[in-house]
């Protein structure tokens, strides 16, 4: 590297920590130290790797580069202005009230694929990116800037598995390893070679170098980018704080404002006024996607038993082959969860992402980045093990669409473990989700399709077991709707059911109507947003409203329901599961938990 | 090894295998073929290597056994048959409706530390029984059977990471690389290899046998108990349904009874009767505890402004010298959590866990294994990351307590990620959990103390920012109970409230009296269970409840309080956060989110 070339980045890297440190201190808080360990590492790659096109952010060329160390905000925010894009009156909003530039990166910068902040994410989304660049046949590379504390994190070794097998060479993590964390040293320090003998394990081309030497850092991004079949991991020994003697490679200076910034900024050599051009990608590049042919969903004919999950796998297989951007991803368990009907039809869209529920939802939210509608499966009990993932893709605003299987008790034998009984609760504290829940076969395949051009992040829930179907194959059920199924002038009570519940709901609704005490059943089948106008309309008409679902008691239909007639006040009696299921038949469980057909009549009768 | 004991051990593994696919196929449903492929492991393990005293489970010398695959149960059983402990007949009630041997093992069973069930949680958990054994000084040996599909999970490596690194020469992993998962091949394969470099990379002894010969196996055990200073993981070539050809080695045999168990039972020589004698512990041992000298929790003057997260590390500092019992774990944060003031206290019941969630909870579900009372602490917002542990540590009815800091939209300018939004939803879903969250530093230390002798999984919920203290030192909160703040008999509504929402009800309160308008404010402290009883008397004389919480809308403290009163149909209003925050200061943020003074007295107003 000319030395021209070395005084340039040398001065482009001074800038990038002056602007740190400016900008951390004016807001009065954020991680300048954990800003400029990483300097260097960004000069080098902004100035002379990265391909991107700041003028129109959408070029599908366009590579990506993710802040997995999203609190290393400040450099950033530095780079964009290094590239003409912010300007420094708006560097030094940081973590104002209505600034784009919050304290961790949202997509509310247009420059900015995902929200970071949440440690341990950045690398299993970035293989999503990459995942979907060898999908759409397109050159652009995923650059993952790591802090060494975060390879800690479970997910960073789902990351490195996934990328390692497939041979994601269009992916590079560089690993900031400035030895300290958040509270003092991380457990394996300088010891860069620790973290290669695993990355190389996981069969990932391993390069260690010096994190502030900027012609190791050229040598080791080319190395990167002319590395073929394997992602590539750098790990850059680097010093937190670097370059300002306060705080330089020192314990307790994390995640705070410098003490005196004037002399820092000083210390720095003074602000400056440096530019970095960054390349355009070399090419233009259409992405690939797959053709499409008018949608046919299946269709079940009235009276016959289907399991929704069977519908669900069927809805998506039609969808694929009316859409081409539609793919498939699942857990090890597209047998059960019947994504496998996707994957038989569509093989080079469906993904496995084997047991590594935090990876398949990350790699969802990683390939919806690039326009692709993801829909990812599993037992909805262990989505669970996702939340975190799934609560930063709201926070990115990511369209993705889970689906989980096996809901409730009513999965029978199996027990507790594999039951989903907490996840209407975990979605729909989702930011901006939709959370829904069909009862038939002819429901769900409607629903599946409805969810392709939702925003956000959307959820459905199937059932193991076989259920009547009840609605006329092609009927079109709105997100936000329900269904009146029984309704007269005379209804002393309202049941709502979604799911298994509603086969019980009407159930009971009969054998009440023999008895005299006629009662309304509605189908609830869109959990979030709820149908507050029905249920206005019910609570006020029989003022009894009993809500019956097959989850817990907590968070799930019956709280939802609630919610949206509590400033009425009508009586409400919620069955729900409260106990700690064991094994037994799936009726048997219904009847356990006190949400079966008898459940509801007793219920009826209590509250009348 | 004799040919006498190869004689009987084949016997004994044939017995496992037969009454395997006895119990499964009494049953109609388990996982046979999962539970053959490991016979010979646990057959050499039970007969030979094991420490174990079936007369008393609580003997602490006794080693444990972690069936991570906790699918196969069907083994696990078998082998408890095979011990005496469990009849021919009640093994034949596998998966029945009041069985205590359910679906996948929980410990409803004597023998049975932990659920499992939800894959990669049984190695994480072992390591917090092998950090007990070695904090209390037994010789105990803790054994865990792993799938091999499962070792995808993050959370196996979040394991394999504290174990290498802690050098936890007390654990063993025996992997039954059988090479097929639930819908077809897993990634690797019988490529023990592959396993082993990976294992061998986090600093693990690694073994690669045939999971079939005894002679290797015994082997393999005995190396591991011989080894020093390192776990061991044993990584045996194993074939799924090993002994009956209708499903050896067969993909589409996976959870499911055998077509034609008869003809497999004669397959594997019939039925038998062989026992297995399991080697009592050498010695008698007596676990070390740290003695305790009298609670002194700290005590702050009404008025004084301190943050609960303050409260919660000291208090938890008195705890400790109070009481032997008591450890603490932290992810990292310990600097934020408060942690830390335990942990320079009492450095040798201090575990840091670095930045891996799951592995924290497990850690602290395995300590609890030896009654141990661990304290976890993180992030509010990242303790999302072990929901799936959380949720099966509610199964295994473990005693745990958990802290999580940074809660709300008022921790300010780090914005969303770092915000606990969805954690009081998440945990009360929890079977059998405890939900606290206190507004002043006082209230804090007495839950603190109040935990410690809780049943199940407790949370207790911190706030950044400091809290003016409201409390006198040394008043009692009971679990359940709640505090009437203001209450005069003319109050036209009562506002419920809990955190720091408390400081804002009080003062929209003032406000509201000042105009004449008087209102009642509620400290919810205890959000589950909750304050039936209080709850009523206010619906039930105001008729008009305000709900205001720094939570998101779904799932909180309103909906707590909506459940405990919806029978009666009172109005309720729930102010909380509905949006997605971004940067800004936390009265801005409270401001921001109408959850502040203002939008109470607007909320009032409004009802009215």
């Amino acid at each position: 590297m000319p030395d021209r070339d070395l005084q340039y980045l040398a001065e482009l890297s001074a800038q990038l920590r002056v602007d740190s440190v400016r900008a951390a201190a004016e807001a009065g808080s954020g991680h300048p130290t954990s800003s400029m360990s990483a300097a260097d590492l960004m000069a080098v790659l902004f100035a002379c790797h990265l391909h991107y096109d700041f003028d129109n952010p959408g070029n599908p060329a366009n590579d990506h580069l993710i802040f997995s160390k999203g609190h290393a905000s400040p450099l950033l925010y530095s780079l964009y202005k290094a590239a003409g894009v912010i300007s420094d009156e708006e560097l030094l909003s940081f973590r104002r009230r209505g600034s784009r530039l919050e304290g961790h990166p949202t997509p509310r910068l247009p420059w900015v694929d995902v929200a970071t902040g949440s440690l341990g994410q950045g690398l299993p989304v970035g293989v999503g990116v990459a995942m979907a660049g060898r999908l759409e046949r397109l050159p652009y590379r995923v650059w993952v800037l790591c802090g060494d504390s975060e390879l800690a994190e479970g997910s960073i070794w789902e990351a490195a598995e996934h990328a390692g097998s497939e041979g994601l060479a269009n992916l590079t993590a560089i690993v900031d390893v400035n030895r300290l964390g958040q509270r003092g040293p991380t457990r394996h320090g300088w010891d860069t070679g620790a973290y290669a003998r695993r990355f190389g394990a996981f069969g990932w081309h391993t390069i260690e170098i010096d994190g502030h030497d900027p012609g190791q850092i050229d040598f080791a991004l080319s190395d990167a980018r002319n590395t073929r079949r394997r992602p590539t991991v750098i790990l850059a020994k680097t010093r937190k704080g670097e370059g300002v003697l306060e705080v330089e490679n020192r314990e307790g200076a994390h995640g705070k404002a410098l003490k005196d910034p004037g002399k820092a900024v000083q210390e720095l050599g003074g602000p400056r006024s440096v530019r970095v051009e960054v390349h355009r990608p070399e090419v233009d590049a259409a992405p690939f996607r797959f053709s499409g042919n008018g949608m046919k969903l299946p269709s079940y004919p009235v009276g016959e038993r289907v399991a929704t999950r069977t519908a669900y796998g069927a809805a998506l297989a039609a969808l694929g082959a009316a859409r081409g951007d539609v793919v498939a991803l699942d857990g090890e368990v597209a047998d059960s969860t019947k994504t496998e009907t996707f994957g038989k039809e569509h093989p080079e869209r469906f993904f496995e992402m084997y047991i590594a529920e935090q990876q398949l939802v990350a790699a969802a939210v990683g390939m919806q980045v690039r326009g692709w509608k993801p829909y990812a499966a599993t037992f909805a009990a262990f989505l669970t093990r996702a939340h975190d993932f799934i609560r930063m893709a709201g926070v990115s605003r990511a369209d993705i669409r889970l689906v989980g299987s096996h809901a409730g008790v009513a999965i029978g034998e199996d027990g507790p473990s594999q039951m989903g009984l907490e996840d209407l609760a975990m979605m729909r504290t989702v930011h901006g989700s939709t959370v829904l829940y069909p009862c038939d076969a002819n429901q769900t395949a409607a629903l599946i399709a409805e969810m392709a051009d939702l925003e956000g992040v959307s959820y459905l829930r199937t059932t193991r077991g076989d259920t009547p179907v009840i609605y006329q194959p092609g009927e079109r059920f709105t997100v936000g709707g329900s269904r009146v199924l029984q309704h007269t002038p005379g209804d002393r009570a309202t049941i709502v059911a979604a799911g298994v519940t509603v086969h019980e709901a009407l159930a009971a609704a009969d054998d009440l109507q023999a008895e005299g005490v006629p009662v309304g059943v509605i189908d609830l089948y869109s959990i979030k947003p709820v149908d507050t106008a029905v249920l206005v309309e019910a609570a006020t008409t029989t003022g009894n409203l009993i809500t019956v679902e097959d989850h817990r008691v907590e968070g799930g239909l019956g709280d939802a329901v609630m919610d949206a007639v509590s400033e009425l006040g009508p009586r409400v009696v919620k069955l729900a599961v409260t106990d700690l299921p064991g094994s037994a038949t799936p009726q048997e469980q219904l009847a356990d938990a006190r949400i079966d057909r008898h459940a509801i009549i007793d219920a009826v009768k209590r509250l009348l």
